[in-house]
């Protein structure tokens, strides 16, 4: 049986963009969310990919929770700072916009960083972080999210899966890219353990008590995701400290919500989500073409170390994402039978027909 | 029985400035050392406190393997970057100097950033960031350090415990300061456990297969640290991601050394350790006030959040610290009999006798 059908990557883009347009966003930013949320599927984080096309962004486009112009705004800018107001537009469209302006400042003055306010759902973080990379820069990006994340010795959650993420090239070697969700799991994880009706493990999540459960149901009604670390004993307290980190630079420096305040998907208000990049020029600390073979050496002492019982590799971060993006490129994406009948119910709805032909099939992923 | 004395900080900070002045240090930059050894014990962070001052610096400034002068010179310099050679002098004083010129040239240009090479152990991460505090910014610290964790997968220690330090100010509530080790606990975590022959947590350490152990001999003979987040299951890649991620910053940024090839204190050869610093002007993104009227919002909406069964309070990272900062200024830094031995053998040695009068003593310390 095929539980996937294969696209061409391209094909999908082009159909996110219609999709969008229909939607009144105009056409070169329809053109950047297609490119993030392929980049996502690509990439394997299909979570954060096309299955979103209508729940976080079509829907709340079409009931006026989300502007299709994006109607940014500056509010603040220096030489090597800007503060921006989306205009409660796309998240991507900002997004990119941001980050670019932080390389092009960077570019002049060595280092730039840039907050966004009144913001929506983004896509993944190492998107506008690599976009720095072939800029000789390292580019960093954050956003904060919707509450689901318990602070240590809490039981509410009050802090989003707020990631960190940071892309820094090499030269031979593929660049390392970090895109970390600051609690263990994203909540989509603890879902597909409640569906499979198995336990999770000791530490993903707590109950409504705020006590460790190993059932995912404890954890979606009433309970919260843990942040990364877990337990006290194994210093939860850290990933709950990296996710303020995240929410003080994007959403209290930005101006935008924060902690309990910023707003879910399914909110029937705008989310006020905020993000902050920044964008550091290599040579303005040490050549580029140092810093990269320096940083294949550093891959290569990580990989080269010795391996742990039963293990045969080890991996940099990021790199089993371009594996998947060589292959997914190469072969077509893969979305599940349901999530393309979501599709096509989608696109009938709003009168823009998922009508791509896959590519091929297959039966499972081979994902982690 | 009493195993702690207590002494005055003020006193405590005038003998390290004097021992260090006898190995040639200037006296300003005595002073600057005296001020994180004493600080970090004031905050309980006693690992990176006097109890290191030969160790860490004595013995090595005696030895010629750090130049008691810290001779720094200029790498790099743009209006928002610095970069500085340490001269293989003292790490805290090439830190302050960074983080205060960082500070400076944030306040012209909105953020700024410096990376610091042939440097040796700077003490606690968390000091550096809090220099921007005052000034209404937020400060950013990261060090490298001699290799103590195994990446996922791996064996063998090849990274440090590379540390995070962000600080960010509030209005009425205390500062939110992180200071995070990127492993899960520190090496000397371990070797308390091993000298009280207990065993520890599984998931602080692997042994010499690269295998979660509970016997802390296993970690400390062969063995290594595990990353924030420990096994596979728990994430433990993201830890070892961000270990990856300072040591980008602090050592391949920086042109410092990086991976194993950060020098540990024991060796024989100048440590070549690197560190980073930023500093991010709040109001080049948002009035000053605002920021910290909503910093205060973003620790009462966490501290005042529902706690876990069993839980009476929710802290805010550095709280617990500036509790003991202020107790200890109140009523002593506690210092431990054996380390008060400790101190009088090596004054002794150099001509410096620790002669200060303790002005209390305890049974106990409060401690986590």
């Amino acid at each position: 049986m095929s539980n996937f059908l294969l696209y061409a990557p391209d094909e999908l883009k082009e159909y996110v963009q219609r999709f969008l347009v229909r939607h009144e966003v105009p056409p070169e930013d329809a053109a950047i969310v297609a490119d993030v949320l392929i980049t996502a599927d690509l990439r394997g984080v299909s979570s954060h990919g096309i299955i979103r096309l209508d729940t976080y962004y079509g829907n709340r486009l079409r009931r006026g929770l989300i502007d299709p112009r994006t109607p940014i705004s500056v509010v603040n800018e220096t030489a090597a700072t800007l503060s921006i107001d989306a205009g409660n537009g796309l998240g991507h469209v900002a997004g990119k916009h941001a980050m670019l302006r932080c390389i092009r400042k960077a570019a002049e003055v060595g280092v730039a960083m840039a907050t966004v306010r009144n913001s929506n759902h983004y896509g993944i973080a190492g998107y506008y972080a690599m976009l720095a990379l072939e800029n000789d820069m390292i580019g960093i990006s954050f956003t904060n999210s919707q509450p689901l994340v318990a602070p240590t010795h809490g039981r509410k959650a009050v802090l989003g899966t707020n990631p960190i993420a940071v892309a820094a090239p090499g030269l031979n070697e593929r660049p390392y890219v970090l895109d970390m969700a600051t609690s263990i799991v994203p909540i989509g994880k603890i879902t597909v353990y409640d569906k499979m009706r198995e336990p999770i493990p000791a530490g993903w999540g707590v109950n409504s008590d705020g006590l460790v459960t190993e059932n995912p149901g404890d954890v979606l009604r009433g309970g919260a995701l843990m942040p990364l670390g877990g337990t006290e004993e194994l210093r939860g307290y850290k990933g709950y400290g990296l996710a303020m980190l995240v929410d003080i630079f994007s959403g209290v420096l930005a101006g935008a919500g924060f902690g309990p305040e910023v707003g879910s998907v399914k909110s029937e208000h705008p989310t006020n989500v905020g993000h902050f990049f920044a964008a550091v020029r290599i040579d303005a600390f040490h050549p580029a073409d140092e810093f990269k073979m320096d940083m294949d050496r550093l891959i290569r002492m990580m990989k080269d170390s010795p391996k742990a019982a039963g293990q045969e590799r080890i991996f940099i971060h990021g790199e089993k994402e371009f594996e998947r993006y060589e292959q997914y490129t190469r072969e077509g994406v893969p979305l599940l039978i349901e999530v393309v009948h979501s599709l096509e119910q989608a696109g009938e709805e709003v009168g823009v027909p998922f009508d791509l032909h896959p590519i091929g099939q297959q039966a499972t992923l081979e994902e982690e």
